[in-house]
């Protein structure tokens, strides 16, 4: 992954790698090639320290690695307050499609009777369903009941085992498992006479790129902790 | 569905309509119009009788009547012995389509290593799966089985209730309902780095006329009894 | 059209029905019904006066009627200053699916490499591609102009004449024809390693329905004249 | 692709790998390990002698290497002729997902009004439409003319430029190219009230291999030359 980000950035005309820290390089490394942001794909365990550091020199941070609990992001508050106009980007997803999938699918919820999701992945998933298509499914669940939207319509009566998918605060999930998929969601939206389907397709992780491009170019306009992709994207 | 079907004859240019029995009607007036075809959508109940009239006339016969037992299609079998030169076709579905769809999925299964069904429905209907996706679920199987396939790969390891939908002999079947949807199938087949997809959308009655009539022009050729729509379509 | 819009307002459980005006019968009877909002679907040569007698009474007016040129909204927006609790809603699409695609579409234009739209119809349609194609297309490339996206990447050299669509201001478009379709639009959204597809599918024009009956609840709230459905949609 | 045969060989159950040929060995270390089958991925300027030199030792071949003219094939049965236990398979195209979506569409083809091709790949794509689009048009066009099928129903009366695709022997076919596709293929028929679709997704070459691993497996079976992957699947 952290040769991929050094690819894409590379490749960036607005931006220049100036500096790439394997695991067992001291980040001394970043700070004397004069970099203005520090993107961390490393583990739980040191991602903490490399924050604390960064923050301390000034350098802004975008941050893919996972296991931000409450109490480390209180932690990180902390060091960003004494550092006014250093800014952190946290985000557990880079992939702008997912994030854009789901943000369309909270707008339009509480316009539609129906909403059901069908997310497909390759069959060595070990988790079903996707914990994107349970994110999406509670999205969707809070946006329609915050519009007093009514259950969906269901006359369902005689139903074999699981075939209706399994259901999230109201919301029926159904998760297909094959070969020769990656990792594929389609949200459908029914009314009336009319369907609206918003379907995303991941084939690999270069699709996580443009999302840490752009994360990379906005965390220097923005002081402080943003958490999500979802609120660089307006 | 008879006005349709008098419709379709009535605009295929190598059909004559010639006679229209409602309900209460006699059968005469087919005769007397010198019908060489009789379609019958009526009901179990009077079903058997019509046919034991046409075949004594000679008279081909086209059935969409639902309700065959072996009983009655050994019955049927009888009264055609009696006049060799007759044709009758009875036939459950004559969606062109979805047959073909069928046929289709029962082909390909051999060679993927996974399978699995979506199908959508309008959220008024009263069972999960349709007849159709479990019909189509069980041709699936047979042709597995008869390739001697192995299971499908699938390692879900923590599932929420439902999310892998119900399993028809070994084949994965999900059943969406949603406003605005009328009947719909998807038949997935996937193998390393490729997926093969059938899929058929009816949404509405007109759908079955070509099939009806096909089994016009077919019936004439075809002494005997015929099962299905299937053996129309070579 | 009109029939449709009663039994919907009707159906909607905070409206009341309180008049049904044919053609040929006076506007009177709206009034003395106590209607509190006007409903419009009616033609360009009468809708005019429709309005400008509404207004005049204080009734809020909804409408679907097409031909309002610049010259006809100024008049509107004249008679509305003289009125200025009055509301009027006039807009070309009450599909609510429709306008989510075409907002979501203009909204992921910037994230993405390529974007194509596909448009399928049934085979009668006189005009390739659809209105809502070319209205998508334009609001596509407008976001990408300002968001300074560059040319989206395409290799092609030999083309057989018409298979990379038709170019509207840099966006492709595609048009299917038949028969069994209804009126369906995809988008397709690229970026490396990934794809976001919004599809819009309308089966009849109990789709515009939903949309009408917000515009009647929003009207009443929305002084001035308000200029198609998608400002309603918050 | 060489590697990834013998992967897939490797691999199979049923399957011994006793060879790898690189560019610059000899094929004497093929017959020296007892190889029964030698399938040969090279290029046009060797082919013919590997052909020759196996076919000779009595060893069946499997070929995905291009450039057969009619003179190279009449040459091969030539060969063959002296051999007459030996099988040779030669096939353009080893994705059985692909050749099954051809041999559906060709057999649907018939049965509806009207048919169109949708293709979409990658941008950096030279040509369009595909091969395997304009492959599947005429094998379309070809049954429906067998069958007498009337022209299909399309009243578009203004056309933008190219909107409506390629016409490929009346079969009209649309080329989407966006980044993050890989190889796709969508084949749409229609009727009245029905849609059947057929789609193809490739996303890397290993689809090609179980349609190799089943060549070396049936080529054993079939003396003499074999053309294409279509007859080996029944």
């Amino acid at each position: 992954m952290g040769l991929e980000v050094c690819k894409a950035v590379d490749a960036a005309a607005d931006l220049d790698l100036v500096a790439l820290i394997n695991q067992g390089d001291s980040l001394e490394s970043a700070s004397g090639s004069g970099a203005r942001v520090l993107v961390d794909f490393t583990n739980p365990g040191v991602v903490m320290e490399n924050l604390r550091w960064a923050i301390g020199q000034g350098i802004h941070v975008v941050v893919g690695t996972s296991g931000f609990t409450e109490e480390r992001l209180a932690q990180v508050r902390g060091w960003l307050a004494e550092k006014p106009g250093v800014g952190v980007v946290i985000a557990p997803n880079f992939g702008i499609g997912a994030i854009l999938m789901m943000r369309f699918a909270a707008s339009a919820a509480r316009y539609f009777d129906s909403v059901e999701i069908i997310e497909q992945h390759h069959p060595r998933k070990l988790d079903a369903p996707s914990g994107t298509a349970m994110h999406t499914a509670r999205l969707i669940a809070e946006a329609r009941k915050a519009a007093n939207c009514p259950p969906m319509p269901d006359a369902t009566q005689e139903e074999l085992d699981g075939a209706r998918g399994t259901d999230i605060d109201g919301v029926r999930v159904h998760a297909v498992r094959a070969a020769g998929l990656v990792a594929h969601q389609e949200v459908l939206f029914g009314a009336a006479g009319e369907t609206l389907t918003i379907r995303h397709d991941s084939l690999d992780r270069s699709s996580f790129m443009p999302g840490v491009v752009l994360a990379v170019r906005e965390v220097v306009k923005r002081p402080g902790l943003t958490l999500g992709l979802d609120e660089l994207l307006d």
